[in-house]
């Protein structure tokens, strides 16, 4: 039981979830021998688990019999905060951005050192993009991750330098000393920019979500061709919905505290 | 581990995963001793499975200390195909109907007996609905849900039948031969319209979304006041993004096929 419940063989929850984790978006649908290849577990194992899980609805079946995630933990999953608090709040005023700039749209909140894409919404005008809903982008390369950094303890600033800064384009920044001073200036000015530095030719534009509290919770984005962007006036657009995705939570925290006390 | 067991026939999946059964949408937020009761588990047993989920991002802990659903689980469920798959080729297609109509966007797949909401996108016009994103309703009374209803086996419907039609309004369809003749309606027109028979004011129409083979997987609709809605007016603006969702379906197929033998 002590020690890295991820590692697999150390109790049977973690086995069960090691052949959840043998799923990810490059590897959506698996056969068991790939479930138990991924998972790092006997094939006999895995077959018992496998068929709990399926019993249960976490898992099922493809047309040509390959397990993929099933529909029962897809529901539970919507439960947690991010997508019931926090993606319902923020979806109308999503919405409202994708109609108003007919460009990507991004909602992200942080976990430990990635930008994680709670919602993407996206037009037949907007230029393509690297991002999905769930997907994950490092911090320090686009206009929500720099947010979410700025916003971050120092500590996770040190740890993504540590880690190392990857290079996506020529114009990522890499040097620490310029990111922290880019941070700073993301901090003064309320929004972050990123121009073609995750991806050539589009720019990406973000301002901080806050809670109730006034905490930052999330970074709302918008991507955009480089060339066609307009800074000023995507962050006029974003301020408002911003702080209208805040005013939606602080209504759903009253009605949490009035559950509590009822 | 049977031993103080309440259920010594369960396993210890089947124990870790009724410790997230445990939350629903009601109870998204659960104490430990609120998780032990929902699950039917000892409290040390519950303390032990929590404490293993916790390790691996299935559960988190809220600021007041109380568990809930975590990102690692809500990031793992978005890999099943209902979001993956359908969820991403419907999206744009949603937003433009929002865009042009005003109104509630639903997405929705069949589930047993159920209509399980995959997206629900809306406006500030838009009139209140009961539906949200991974809810359920029943097959019968709205839109989609009859779609789904027509387009399924004959068993289905007997099963809908023996379990009870659900009044919900004074004109909800309880009849199950009335109800026969409208499912063959349905098919007939290839759309399905609800009118004030899940909730009074409201009007849901719908049709159905098919796959590269044909086969009906999902039902698009949309809900508006019943006084204000034009029926084919909307079923005009509906069957084309229905088309445009089968489109992308088929060009998603090919990729996995593609992938499949190479």
């Amino acid at each position: 039981m002590a020690g890295n419940s991820r590692d697999p063989g150390r109790s049977v929850t973690a086995r069960a979830l090691s052949v959840l984790t043998a799923f990810d978006v490059e590897h959506p649908r698996l056969t068991l021998t790939g479930i138990a290849q991924r998972a790092d577990i006997p094939l006999a194992t895995a077959h018992r688990l496998v068929r709990e899980l399926e019993l249960w609805g976490a898992l099922q079946r493809d047309p040509d019999g390959r397990y993929v995630i099933g529909l029962r933990l897809w529901e539970i999953g919507l439960l947690a905060p991010v997508n019931g608090r926090l993606r319902e709040a923020a979806l109308p005023y999503m919405q409202e951005l994708c109609e108003t700039t007919h460009d990507n749209v991004h909602l992200a909140v942080r976990d430990e050192l990635d930008a994680v894409y709670v919602e993407k919404l996206t037009t037949p005008r907007a230029v393509p993009i690297v991002s999905r809903t769930g997907g994950r982008l490092p911090l320090h390369a686009t206009g929500v991750g720099k947010v979410l950094l700025a916003h971050a303890p120092a500590s996770v600033l040190h740890s993504c330098c540590e880690t190392g800064l990857s290079r996506h384009t020529a114009y990522t920044i890499t040097e620490p000393g310029r990111l922290g001073r880019e941070l700073q200036g993301v901090r003064t000015r309320g929004y972050a920019s990123a121009n073609e530095e995750m991806t050539l030719g589009n720019c990406s534009v973000a301002v901080p979500v806050h809670d109730a509290s006034g905490t930052v919770v999330a970074a709302l984005g918008v991507v955009a061709h480089s060339v066609r962007a307009d800074v000023t006036r995507l962050v006029r657009s974003l301020l408002p919905a911003a702080d209208g995705i805040r005013q939606r939570l602080a209504e759903g925290e009253r009605v949490n505290l009035d559950a509590l006390h009822r």
